[in-house]
């Protein structure tokens, strides 16, 4: 086992400081505004994987079994996470402008989970299916629904 | 299974773009730079995590089970993710300035894939140790390690 010593610790600080910059805020952001980047990322990253599973069944993009499978197997693992330490007290848009996760996040906690179970489900059953351009098809509907349904109640609308 | 209409699919684009406008560029970004904004989100939630276990064992922070296992969980996630998608020929920091992507990663393919695969057996060990203080500090060195071994070679430094 490696052993822990000041230098190990400095140098494990200053990858993380390194790291870290590459948010808005950087190193130097509070722990709930670090929380909140940690949430956008994450959201950015569902994105990033659906908008390449939902450009090949709108046909915008030519099908491809290898990138669709990385990009379901990819969202499956994001939907799996825990994701606890991001949903901080003290985070919501009432207590942050660059928050836009509404307060009853938080009082509905257990509805929110089940909500989020539903996208752990539609994205286990995307990967499952993203095989075939036809699977794409047939499994989209279900994650972008199970994004609708929480970012309907949860989610602060765009002013 | 879900039928897939025009309706479905404007919801899931609908989504999609709401979700994506978190990232600088938003979804107006071209193919390569919302890889660069992915991969930019998967470093941060390195980070993110990386960062809570970090302060757990510097003691800057007090140990926290839960917290600790609930971080190391998602790093662990995150490591073995395939992130094939991210790291598309075109975003090296040679072709675009927001990426420090050395060139050199897409070139020495293999060596890079293996650097990848020992951060993702180091957030692995972390995961099954961090029920413990002792655990996390006995860990954290080997992630922090392989953070470095890639960046060293693999990620253009700050000018």
């Amino acid at each position: 086992m490696m052993s822990l010593n000041k230098h190990t610790i400095l140098g494990v600080t200053a990858a993380i400081f390194t790291a870290t910059a590459v948010f808005a805020g950087g190193h130097n952001a509070s722990p709930e505004q670090k929380a909140v980047n940690a949430r956008q990322a994450h959201m950015g990253l569902y994105s990033f994987n659906l908008g390449i599973l939902g450009g090949m069944a709108k046909g915008d993009v030519e099908y491809n079994a290898d990138v669709a499978m990385a990009a379901a197997s990819d969202l499956a693992a994001l939907a799996t996470m825990t994701q606890a330490n991001y949903w901080m007290p003290g985070t919501s848009s009432d207590d942050m402008e660059s928050s836009r996760a509404l307060p009853n996040g938080w009082t509905d906690y257990e509805d929110a989970i089940e909500k989020s179970k539903g996208l752990a489900m539609a994205a286990v059953a995307m990967k499952d299916a993203a095989g075939t351009l036809e699977g794409v098809r047939g499994a989209i509907g279900a994650v972008g629904g199970a994004c609708g349904a929480c970012h309907k109640v949860y989610r602060k609308p765009n002013s």
